[in-house]
Parts: C-alpha cells; sequence; structure tokens
C-alpha cells in the first residue's frame, strides 16, 4: 500500500507530539522516522525496562508498539486533527531481548474515521534482528482537536 | 467463578515476582493484592508517565494491565513454574486520567497450559473510578521453569 | 452499567435487521431478547455446524458472539444509523459443544461513535451451561445510514 | 519465514481434516492451497451467508480467517497431533463483497505448543481483490491426540 500524507508538516506535527509524552523521554524512547503511513521507534535497554526475567517488559513492548502504529497513522491524518488509540492486539512472539527494542508501525487501512495498522517489534541483539511481538491497532482521528493539554 | 491456589506460597511467590520487575519499581507499580484467580495493581500518576495529552500513558495502561493479569494467573500455578504472557487485547474506553491508575485481573479459566484473564483498568480521581480499559489476556504456564534470570 | 435507548422502536429495529441476515436464517439462529445495551442470541445444534470433532465451529461461535455484541449495540443506537463492527477478539475457553450456543452481548462503552461490548458464549447441555468462549467488541454508528440495502 | 513439515503426509491431513468439517462444507468452502505454513481457502457468495447490507457475514469472514490460520498452522505440526485455536483478533477493513471470498492464512510463529498466524482476507470482484479483513491468530498444538470425533 501507498500512502500521501495531507499536510506538509506531516513530520513536524508527529516529532512534537512524541516529545509531549513524558513517558517516551522517560523509558528513553527515539523516534527514529516517519513516513507517510510508516513510523519507526526506538528504546535501548535498561534494567529500569526489564520484567522478572531481565528482558523488556511487556509493557515496554507495549508503549513502543502502540507509540509506532498511532504515529503510523496520525503522519496521514488532518492538519488540524489529534489521534487516540482505539484499541490494539499484541501477540508476544519471542522474549524480547537484545540491546535495542525496534518497534516498526504501518498503516493497513486509512479511512476517514478509523485508521488500522500491524506492528511488528523486533530486539536487536549486536546486528541479529528477532521478531518478538506483533500487533494489529485501531486508530480513531478525532478532527479539530488539539494534540496537546488545553 | 472461584479458584483454590495449588500451593500455600502462592501470594509471596507473586510479590517477588513483582519485586523482580525493575520496570515496575521505575513507574511505582504497586501490588495492592493477591487471591487466588484476582490480582490488583495501582501506579500513582506522574508526569513521567503521560502521553501528550497529559493523560496516563496508553503503556502504562498496558502495562498494568498486563500485570495483573499476569500475576492473577500466576496465582493459580504450580509452585515451580513461570508465566509468560502469550498475547493480550486493550480497548481505552476513556481517557486514562487520576491520581492513580487501578488493575484488577480476574481469572477466567485456569487449564494446565494456558490461562485466560479479563482484566479492568480505572482512573481514580477524588473518590470516583472511571472504567478507562479492559483487556482480555492468554497466559502460558511453563512447568518447572525459574520465574527468575538464571 | 444501566443503559436507555434513544427510540421506542429499538427492538423492532434489531429484529427487522437481524431477520435481514440471509446468514443467521441458513444457519438457523434465534434472536432470544434485547433489552437497551444487552442482546442474547441462540443456535441449536446439527451436524452442519461442526468442526473436524464435531463441535460447534469456531465459525459459529464467532458469528454468534459477533451478533450479540453488534445488536448489544445497535439497541442503544440513534434512529436513522446502522451499526458495522470494527473489530474484535474472541477467546474459545472450551470445546462448543452442547445442544444449544447461546450468546449474550453486553455494552460496556457507548460512546457516541464508538461503542465496546463483551459477550460470553455459552454451551448448553441438557440444563448445564459451559462457558466456552468470552469476546470483546468495538463497533461503529454509522449516522444517517440505511441499515438494509440500498 | 520459511517453514518446513515435519512428515509427507501433511497435505493430505490438513484436507482430511478440512472435509470433515460439516460447516466448511454447508457454507461452500474450499480448501485451495497447502503449503509449509501457509493455508488459502475460498467462499464464493451467496444469499444465504450475508449480512443486514448483502454483503459477507462478518462470521462468515472470521470463518475462513480462522480455518486459513489453523491449517497454515497445522501443515507443521507433528503427524499424531491436532489443533485448536486458542484465540484470534479480527479488523474488519471494508465492506466483505464480491463474487468470492479469499482468506490467505501465513503462520509467523510456530513454536513446540503454541503457533501465531496472520491472515489477510480479500473479496474477489471480477478480477480485482479488495483487502477486506485481517487476523491476528494463536493456536495450539494437542501432541497425540485425534483429529477426530473418538
Amino acid at each position: 500500500m501507498k500512502f500521501e500524507a495531507k499536510h506538509e508538516g506531516y513530520q513536524q506535527k508527529v516529532k512534537e507530539s512524541f516529545n509531549r509524552q513524558g513517558f517516551m523521554e522517560y523509558i528513553g524512547g527515539k523516534l527514529i522516522k516517519v513516513t507517510p503511513g510508516y513510523c519507526e521507534i526506538e528504546i535501548p535497554y535498561g534494567k529500569n525496562l526489564t520484567q522478572q526475567h531481565g528482558y523488556f517488559h511487556a509493557g515496554i513492548v507495549s508503549t513502543i508498539a502502540d507509540n509506532a502504529a498511532g504515529y503510523a497513522g496520525f503522519s496521514l491524518m488532518e492538519e488540524q486533527a489529534s489521534v487516540l488509540t482505539v484499541e490494539f492486539k499484541l501477540n508476544l512472539l519471542a522474549p524480547a531481548k537484545g540491546d535495542t527494542l525496534i518497534a516498526r508501525g504501518t498503516v493497513l487501512k486509512s479511512g476517514r474515521t478509523l485508521t488500522v495498522c500491524k506492528t511488528e517489534v523486533y530486539g536487536l541483539e549486536d546486528t541479529v534482528e528477532t521478531l518478538c511481538a506483533v500487533a494489529q491497532t485501531t486508530l480513531i482521528q478525532l478532527s479539530n482537536t488539539l494534540d496537546h493539554p488545553k
């Protein structure tokens, strides 16, 4: 599928929204790439991000999976709109381990109101990426809504 | 549904597993209650836990939803077993706002290998709880597996 | 949760929509009960509805789970609206067996655009009901849209 | 991803299992193709398969999505095993219309116990295929279990 952004400043808008997320800063999330209908986010490993076996916590996997999908969808939305996640479903396929966790979100369907995305999450160890989770996400565009606190 | 734990130390085992999660400590998660087939977890609000509108990040909502389900299920598993989340699906019903986020996980089906749970997540503002998310989760019991790093 | 219908003819509207579904007639589905935010549907067992072990096919379980959620939500929508399923997630907890399959859909959140429901599916054998599936469903209200072919 | 079948008769085993499904026969489902980790199923349109707008019912979409995933996974399982769907999640992206509905299931992860698949469902109208649904499915292998009624 090939998508086109609705306004020139779509990358800037995604960046500003990403930077307003206190939580992404707190866990060291980095916005790596945004193109129309696509978004990639990374988080470096840290002991503060682990579950009981020492791997990335499923909550961290969910967080970047949700964010990569959300901003993939947001990249195609109207200039004056905000985005919310309606729901998502995540399958954990392998332990989320490695030096870096990478999420790649892709839009499958971009509708007027709803957007559906799929996301793949990889653990990067040295130079090897292992697929550790896949998600399917539904987003809603809130037209004429601010993407920040009032 | 009414469940019975398989060994006396089930609460202790859940607490120790919870305490090994670096991520839960980092975000201020508190294990409030564990009974057979049930688990409640809370996280107090902080700016470091927010998405772009200033509410709790969906990643935080996912994290406690996943953990409440996981430990509800773990409370019923064998003494020598570990637990992994296979998958979950989360619907976000309302903005996750308030002073505290509360997740309540309940086992629906406890099988030999797989366990299915539902979780409700509430935002507590003053004395009012608002349902902000519901999740449906599948867990797997890993028999004779350590619940901590080797 | 307690809900109120938006127009008096809500039950009639659900029945007419249900009766337009060629597929529900083909598999013997019966609309048992509709109240505001709730819907119950039954399907009697038949060899033509089975999977390879002779139980109700997961497709049948999905069908009534989807329909019970859809009409639970539809019961609360505007008079001039139609309903579509956005997505659903179904966990199969036990073999779907018995003389009758029963789905009970309940609205969790009824929004202007989106509605979220949970559904429980039971197999009825003699007088014993066994929970065999649970679903979580998102619906969309299509305002000013006909609920039948043009 | 590239997968290898565990026994030579994997296609025959899938066909026999498919043919034991009374429901697939009743709705006219055809097993089109099975290769290791992949399965394609088709259903021709009929008025008896419709929802209230005259399109394929979401229950039919679920049915072939579930079956295509199930047999994609079954193609990789042991000779003496049976397969069950643990859960699946389906997003409906567009009206399921056309002369034929086609589901293509692909294995993402084939584990000892659990298998995870993704499925795409297309509506074929004349020579044009439109993606109308995507699913993410978890299967369980039941070792040393008959794939038919006792």
